[in-house]
């Protein structure tokens, strides 16, 4: 069981909202997914109206809602975007996302420093998306955030764990839960994320544009549990030289 | 539902029985993989005794032993290990493995490549390991081998699909079924090697050497079945500009 | 020619002083790099001696000394550390390492910007060490930053550049030079860092701890004039399909 | 000094003349380049005329002429291109490429053997290109072969070193010369493929298709000569834990 602040969870796998063709999509592949943590956009939300699609989709008992800062650039934003949250939504966590940047959305150290230590004193539970920066990592610890949500590489690029040398690191090090957030493309970088020690995985592109979102919710499910239990199952080392599985004999050589 | 010569299989992971500490230690965790084809060197077949060990502890209904030529140097003691392992383990299957080099196992084409011809004009139904060479396939299709065996790295060395851009060009090509053999030291390697549209991994080292050798099998298995329902849930292309999940609005713009 | 701040240089390798087994050994070895740029720890300086060892080895009329804050772990000291520098080997540059872990070595985001914005105030030309970090990169330019200095890989540990993805979107985005600073741990990673467009490389511990350090220096010297060379050339794309360099002709199909 | 069979070259950079915009520009670019060996395919060259215009531009002491065979199907149609190239070109050298495969041009192992076994008996220095197979090296050295050709990615694709797991493989064994052949992209590439210790690389596509390919040749020149004097200095290892190439002092703890 992971536990971060004072929630337990059974599945590892946190889901996003995006890029969904329609909500009730959206709806069929997270109830596959098994996610516990759901992260949807505040802009997303109708923070007036009853009716709220999204919100609709996701009343479901053993899911979460995450609610996250994208689309504010500083922490003044970030911080503002999270009462609004806290009101509309009614939970005191917050995915805090602050990336100035509209090409690679590629998120700010220092704002996001700045606005975890603020939203922690505010009572939120924060759980910042950062690069794979592991001083980053032990300052936010310090300031009192709840996980850390290190990218695997650029959001919604699939190209997995490029940052895994120094996810390592982060993991090594780390106090608190440890997230991938981004760029995660397939099941078998969700797998590769928890053989190496991540607590959770966060996946939305991959399950989103896959052709039958359902079943590939069902495939990141499976491979989260596959690498976790592989973590815990200790992987063997590479090895340089070859070493045969069967035996290596000669077992013919007297009869030619 | 895979098919190899006559032969279903519900289950896209193969396994081996070299390198597990003990006898009950490998039943157990390959009873957990599900595994439906056992692949078990001749030399460790007591091939006059009746109560050889390994094969007591394979005795399944769903276990289909594959005996395997390891040890054998060409193309003609590897006839002759195959016509031994028939005759032993009743079986017209074998896996052929010739590797004349004792440090690293290479596979020798040439050998193979006769020895299949051979074996296949024999009856057998041939599943020959190989380097992933495209040409050496599409020859050994040419001769009626039952399956292809190209390795993801060298044997026992955990490394993965070091070979994958050569194992996408076999695949897209193949007629008969691509089996990963060699290298493959994870779960996400596993699940890999599936996403590329593989038709099955063989596993043996990864499994036997960690520490619990059973929840990796499972591990194995689960990673196998998430990889290829990725398969064929179709994933989306990797893209260099990231693309966020969540949309990229400016929402609060006009409140800063 | 490369211009940083007011200078111009003509080699794009930049190099350190750390691990040669001699004075004498590093000497020969910088010179035969052709480097123009050295850095050097304030701690390795005899503050109060005039024969300093290092400083005494270093004196030549193209090459210019780069004093790095190298031990100090916040703003405060390593603006302390800045001005000692100035004072001791009279330049107002300063490569700025702030590294509060011990281990890995890996730099502060927040205390970086801090103190690079408060050395600019006090006039130095400052070159961060950092991580590589996009939007990090961007607001160093914002407070004036001579140049950035991304990791390619952890500082020693010679594993070339495992940051390429995101060194290419720094390169892409930035106003000030780029240099790649740590990790590079062969000529090949060198002309590598050059090919995508990185303006210097920063090399020490390769060079420093070769069997052969002077030669080893104009390895590196050759490889990021080739680069450099390479990326001014303009190289082809990488293609999925293979194409011959030779025609792919059937000439000799009527005669067999 | 590389020696092959019984010539001597002091450039171990091997180069091609297909793909080049003008037989203008390939001459600049192979002499700019400074190889010694250059391949043309038997195709370009006017096997009647006098004025043929490939051989024209190559007419030069330093060039040594390697005609190859690409565009055969087989061993036969190999050895009789190869006589045709011996009378037309007044070689015995032959680089050997058997590539049935029109889309990715992949060597076939069977029929490079069957050749060269053949054309060693016919008097020919044999040099195939081959998949990065460590066995049929070994194999192709037993009967005769003057050097082994390995690929480091699909011909034409720049993708670069591959192949590299096999390619240190078959450099730890041959006892003859191993140049690394296909995919060469960048002058990192051959730098890299110098490092580990390949005795030479053929660079054709990345040369002829560069923007400006005489400087691209410069670029390949210097770059096979760092990685040539890297192998001989002898790179450390790569390390896990950083370290830091300053000393890793808290010199101003003292004073904070």
């Amino acid at each position: 069981m992971l536990t971060i602040a004072d929630q337990t969870f059974s599945s590892r796998l946190f889901t996003g909202t995006g890029k969904f063709s329609s909500a009730k999509e959206m709806e069929s592949a997270l109830i596959a997914s098994a996610s516990e943590l759901v992260t949807v956009a505040l802009k997303r939300v109708d923070l007036k109206g009853k009716d709220d699609d999204i919100l609709h989709h996701l009343k479901y008992p053993h899911i979460n809602l995450l609610p996250n800062t994208s689309g504010v650039r500083n922490a003044k934003q970030a911080i503002f975007a999270a009462q609004l949250a806290r009101e509309a939504l009614e939970t005191n966590w917050i995915k805090l996302e602050i990336h100035p940047d509209p090409k690679y959305l590629m998120p700010d150290p220092i704002e996001t420093l700045k606005a975890t230590e603020e939203l922690v004193k505010l009572g939120f539970v924060v759980l910042p998306y950062i690069h794979a920066d592991p001083v980053l990592c032990k300052r936010l610890e310090d300031v009192g955030t709840a996980a850390v949500m290190p990218l695997g590489s650029p959001i919604g690029s699939n190209k997995g764990l490029r940052t895994i040398d120094f996810l390592e690191i982060i993991i090594s090090q780390s106090r608190v839960p440890v997230i991938i957030d981004a760029g995660i493309g397939a099941p078998s970088d969700a797998a590769k994320a928890m053989e190496i020690g991540a607590d959770a995985v966060l996946v939305n592109t991959a399950i989103a544009i896959a052709k039958d979102p359902t079943n590939m919710a069902i495939a990141f499910k499976m491979a989260v549990e596959a690498g976790r239990m592989a973590f815990e199952s200790k992987l063997g080392a590479q090895t340089h030289y070859a070493a045969a599985s069967s035996p290596l004999t000669v077992f013919l050589d007297e009869e030619f």
